[in-house]
């Protein structure tokens, strides 16, 4: 659990904050001007509450029930109702700290002050994230028009039903409550379909995942990088001036990196490569590395939007004093976005595949077939080559599109969705599978670097070889492969890898 | 756990007894006539071990390393280094039942005879099963060219190495032995490749899982059924005579099966219908369970040849005296044949999908807007048609082929693959999701048939309706849904409410 | 044009016989007790149109339209407008072939005598075959729940109205029926909805489709036959006893074909292959033909329903003398079914790929590297790869699913789709593309055997050999290969090079 | 043909300049600072040729062939077998403005000045423009790692060999360059490889197919206005308001745009519409054609690399006097943008088609049924919903992903690629589609204004209203309506409609 606190104004919520709070626990703070917008736009709500004029979730139903007038004393029960109704979930339950980051992205987004929530319910997200009050949260079932039917479980429990976790222990919701010294809330016009509608499982999944995908292609350049010393690659391809002449962002970005990771390697010593070119899977590395931080660019940026805008419907303008029906709840843009991007991580999960793949073979290595210590009796790496391509024909499946897929509900109203939360839970399989792909890679190339007695390395490769090799010894003589893969796996996906280059690099 | 014994010979063993086995942990035992065809077998491979003939993955290496040499005196140390360098599996680890169907499945086509395997391994196969000895085998990193990768694992533990489950229990390989008392394997020429060279992991995996289609049809049929009755559907489309005039296979059988459900319901009474046609979703759904039912008898009849040939390379004929390298992995067909069958399954989960939509739509009912209990307060099934549309979209991804993306590995040597496992994993995913859409389904069934307040149901959906109730009490206020659709999908999953209908149907 | 007749039942009708009508125009008679049946369910028509039973598409509109009444003195102008209403298709229009096997697809159904149809209609189907009156129809449009909206313009035609090709030359339907001496129909009770609601478009594309498929399957085993005498290969994979062991019907047929061309070949000879086994392509190619066959055979199957039984609703069954509504119309097995064999035929496609990469190979065939005829100057080979593995990319591309993605249309009444046209049109280019693929195998081959100076060949490979050779001469010197494929293709399009060697098997 | 020059100098070319010459055939001519940097840059490669340094593609063969040396006296040998053996490209043709496009595309890359290309051939690019003599160039066949095997067909038409269009007329290459007065090139070193090393065919259909895509989402901003017409659907989600609180940039844009196109509407009359909310196809739409302009603006960008940066490989760089390997050929980014825009085509597709058929149902229109003008004889639109949302299911199919489905070629060297010519021609597909399906649209929308005798139309969609009436009459009687469509399609494919509005709006 980090000391550090993040403050929140409805505004500049970056992923990286995101990630903070929901990873590290870091306790989270709103701006006094935040919750004087809260106050005003529920003051608004209020007033119009006494008017006459038919607000859709408010004094109407929703969705198809947008004919039905809720009136003022029913309020209350409405609301519950309308929770109640919304809890519509199915299981796996999302992790904590994804629960944390969709608490985090609904909170933010409540701060921009276009909603109309009472300000009771915007503290009580805040007290959920600090106290560690986690309600249990199905997450599938969203076709990503607002994550309606999952954020449902966050409004059971502000009022005390369902179950949550309580830092850590799994508990019914009132006792929580009770526990951290908190009221139930008591809902109010609007309150429920300001908890469900919205983005935030969508939201906050995948922000943590877009940190884990920017930390993830760090890692890609870096085994790339080793890679090339395990191969004696070529380095021509990481020539700057190519990246002068055709100027695309990524790939000259993650060019840049993989030099400074080599500053210093036996590869840049005169006569050390003579091959004209290597394969492409080599050479084109950076490239493709470049196309997924160019996509990753692109759902930054909508990510940005959604994490910072309201996506309330309908919108509370407290200066104009209007409350107006909008589609702020779609997010086509994102949804496309992430497919996209898992499109890209499907090209460098390929890209590291073939990459492996030449650093077990002797005709491009000069080393031994399969990276064996004795040629005649160890096997080495030679089955583990389905491993990795069968996790990749999994990224490749998982790659094809999901979004346009919807149907036409609730009396054929709802004729469009994204489903953005199972764009994001594939994608976030994707890199699960990266992770492991990666392992192996690192495997092939220290084991390739050791075969080679490669000892000038890189500043930032000798320290991934480090790590590598901390967990995982030489391959002297076969053994089950399985634990190194998984051990390959973790150094991977703990980040513990990139940690350790990033140090380096700054040393 | 069954007192039922599963005889195994090599032939003749069916989806079924597998399931017994697996499930109901059946004790297993052979046959001494496939004993005999085993020492037999193990005898020739001894002759030609003495002789000069080259035979690949017995006195030659596997793979890319088919040129290499083993020579008699390493036999031992070969073939584990063989067994070692082939665990290179990935999470998820198998269930226990799917480890039981595993093992199974290997010892059958070992009984075929063609493997020259030595007869103790074959018997620790058997032992294991009655022992309740489980390896541990992570299920992923196959790409379906006989799954080396995950049933070395078995061959670990054999040997005394790695971890099982030994009566439920995790525990180092050799304790398990101990306790069991059992010696561990000493590996012989050829044995390392006979544990590893199958499609067992497949073939086991997706035994179990063609028993839960064939069951999940016919759930599908029965829900069908009760959906009839709550819509107050037209039975036409269940007449014989059409099914007469064009009689396709599946469909006419699950016509008639639906027929029989119904029997003595109240769709029969005269002039209870008077729609011309009802929608397609529940016209055509005898076709459409029917060509699940077409596609699932083209899988079983591969599947049958999966579970009682030998997919062994090379092949042992001991009559002829002969070892001869042949393609018998190759299971194409089979894989093909689910992705087929996922397809199918993808139409019956939409057709569901769209009664479930009908069935909560008043135009088509007569009943309440969806299916309150009061039109103004309860919201009742007004949101959980995102739940099981968002569940279908995910089916529809997951019907997407993965069987042909393959690499050209192992120095371009091996270039066909079918992904038969990822093929069978997938669809397992398939089925669990509509497992969960049937069981909304059966809710909004039963709550049209309570609001309709039919009582004159049939013979088996009675037994169905009554399965659904006992669970889940009609919807009177809203209440937390996402516990009713748990409940539901647990009634279908596990085969609660098949088992009542069938009971019923036979008394 | 051929002089054989084919004689049409309502029964017996195979996809040698569309062919046969299709392509070579033979010339369609029908036989006494079919007409019989068609009188006799016109007759039942009538005596029902004077009671007062409903009927939908008689007495009753179609689709949502089923409320509607139709009476008797308007049924010329509502048929008339059903025909014109139902005129809803897109480009490109069908070709010659394809709608003659269009128009008897539909014959043959109608014959079954479920339809009530008025004989002169039957009897215009016949003379539109006879004297070549080809309908112009627009092949897309249709979502597979019968042709509707591309079968109209067979009805159009018949009432003269709209264009016609009259052998061969475009014109208005009224000119040609002038021009054959025939009389436009008058339309009568339920003839609109006869003409328009069957699956004949899907029917008659995919029984040519499907003999296409049987005819490539035979040309690819050839050509797999013939690289390997290019490839110096193994013919281990062809020993007959594998195939006993495991008797997967399709590769065991495939294998015995493979010996059969090979017969005489110098692949049999002691001594000539002395690798242990080959790559996989080569290995695998009878059991991946194999899978291709055994889907076939799935596809003809239900292909062999569609032609042969009444796909009419309403139906009518004379000698119950009822009219009911049926589902008969839903294709669905016969959609996932061509959705599997699409599968099948990637699977084949990319098999022929990966042979044709090792044809050109010198780490495998120890000849020129590209199957340059000389190393320094004639590049050869060299590029085309890209060429055939990009036709592989789309093959790909296309066998991914289409048939589920189906709306509920019609005021939600239309609620499932096959989309067999689309399924069957994709499956279509899908077959073009690896004519393609396989022309370039046989270019790779052929320079094999030629390099190879191998004059042994297989009493089949010699007459493919020669049909190559005949259109594509050995290269020499680097030319215009784009010419080359394009013969390439043409001789395995046109049947050129199967037609030669089945003819060589027989003498 | 428009008498516009565009005039080329390596930057700022723009996809409505490439539209400008391919489709108007605006003369290009060449900036003398380009012209000079082709000269420095060809005198570069003759210094080089003289000194000993390989250089691939150059001294040395290409792709695996990179070890081979060549010699400065088979400079045009050796290149004229490159462009020979590099023509292995298949079926259709491009069209003549996709040949201008691919012309340019290539000319305004060479004159950044990194080619090393002799001046001659520059020239030449230019001269076929000018003279419009138009290489035939089968499209397919590239894996988009540069087209090379399709590009060489141009090389072919410059030394006077294959065939072109010249004026529109099919003529031998030789003899076109006779009549028009040129004379054919004389290739000399690193010639062959700077003619077909170009991603150009890629880059210039996608750059006409950009200004498409750009042109079809203001077609559907009209056609939405319009259906909102005909619907007299709620204004309330173009309020800018909305768009403020979330400013998603392609949203806002539409909005905009929706809102001047109906300046004037009845629409904004008071009192006009009283629904709360409109279905999501109508609230939506500004939505989804803004996630079409974000994804477009994301390709433009790459786009904008590609026409306007050097994709050579080696690179020349003059004033660094140096020619190095590079990977300047990658275009993955571009390729899995236009991947993400299908999709959003595949999102705005769907949308059409919803609001198509809402359009035709009473329950939301008040209209009659199917749009009819009576209700009881005419059926008018009630089988059309057929065609759109089938082909809105090959949309979908065509919305699947191809880039990634690449091999490891030439000796696995070119392990990497982009399918960028598949991606872009599938993506052509969606759009052709769409035009259709947009077409459809405008009949409904055209028909529901009039049965609505809604007059006051918008000040831009009134234009657009007229346009359609005046080629597809009010439906008053049914029709053959594929004759309709196909009227429909033509104003939106060829920009009939779009420019009637942009006029109307300019006025």
């Amino acid at each position: 659990m980090t000391e550090e606190k993040v403050t929140l104004k409805g505004s500049g919520l970056t992923i990286e904050q995101v990630a903070k709070v929901a990873r590290e626990k870091a306790e989270v703070e709103i701006t006094s001007e935040a919750m004087d917008r809260i106050v005003a736009g529920r003051n608004l709500v209020f007033e119009m509450a006494e008017s006459d004029v038919p607000v859709y979730g408010f004094t109407r139903g929703v969705g198809l029930n947008k004919d039905r007038q809720v009136v003022a004393r029913y309020y209350q029960d409405y609301n519950r109702n309308l929770i109640l109704s919304h809890c519509v979930a199915v299981k796996p339950e999302a992790s904590e700290e994804n629960v944390r980051a969709i608490l985090l992205a609904r909170l933010n987004t409540l701060l921009v002050g276009c909603t109309g929530i009472q300000p009771a319910i915007v503290t009580m997200y805040k007290d959920f994230l600090n106290h560690e009050i986690h309600p249990v949260i199905p997450e599938r079932g969203s076709i990503g028009e607002a994550d309606i039917t999952c954020l449902s479980h966050i409004g059971l429990a502000m009022i005390g039903e369902g179950e949550v976790f309580y830092k850590g222990e799994r508990m019914l919701a009132a006792e929580a409550l009770r526990r951290a010294g908190l009221e139930p809330i008591v809902l109010g016009p609007k309150d429920g379909l300001a908890i469900v509608s919205s983005n935030a499982l969508a939201a906050g999944e995948g922000a943590l995942l877009l940190k884990d995908i920017a930390d993830l292609i760090d890692t890609a350049d870096i085994l790339y990088a080793l890679s090339l010393e395990g191969f004696k690659g070529n380095v021509s391809p990481l020539n700057e001036a190519a990246y002068k002449v055709r100027p695309l962002p990524g790939q000259a970005y993650s060019a840049k990196k993989v030099r400074e990771y080599l500053k210093g390697s036996y590869l840049w010593l005169p006569g050390v490569n003579d091959t004209l070119q290597d394969p492409l899977s080599f050479r084109g590395s950076c490239h493709v590395h470049g196309s997924v931080r160019d996509a990753l660019e692109f759902v930054l940026r909508f990510m940005d939007y959604q994490l910072n805008t309201s996506d309330d419907n309908p919108c509370v303008l407290v200066d104009e004093k209007v409350m107006f029906p909008c589609s702020n709840y779609e997010v086509t843009s994102l949804a496309i976005g992430f497919e996209m991007l898992g499109l890209a991580l499907s090209h460098l999960s390929r890209n590291a595949c073939f990459r492996t793949i030449k650093l077990s073979s002797p005709k491009f290595t000069g080393l031994s077939r399969f990276l064996t210590p004795a040629d005649t009796s160890v096997i080495a790496y030679g089955t583990i080559q389905k491993t990795f391509t069968s996790l990749d024909a999994e990224v490749r499946h998982l790659s094809n599109p999901v979004t346009v897929d919807y149907y036409s509900l609730a009396g054929e109203i709802e004729d469009h969705a994204s489903n953005m939360p199972i764009v994001v839970q594939k994608t976030a399989k994707i890199v699960d599978n990266i992770c492991y792909i990666l392992g192996m890679e690192a495997m092939h190339a220290a084991q390739a670097i050791d075969l080679r007695k490669a000892t000038r390395l890189g500043k930032g490769t000798k320290a991934a070889y480090d790590v590598v090799r901390e967990e995982i010894p030489f391959l002297e003589k076969d053994r089950n492969l399985t634990v190194d893969i998984q051990k390959a796996y973790e150094i991977i996906k703990s980040g513990k890898l990139l940690d350790a280059v990033k140090k380096a690099m700054t040393e």
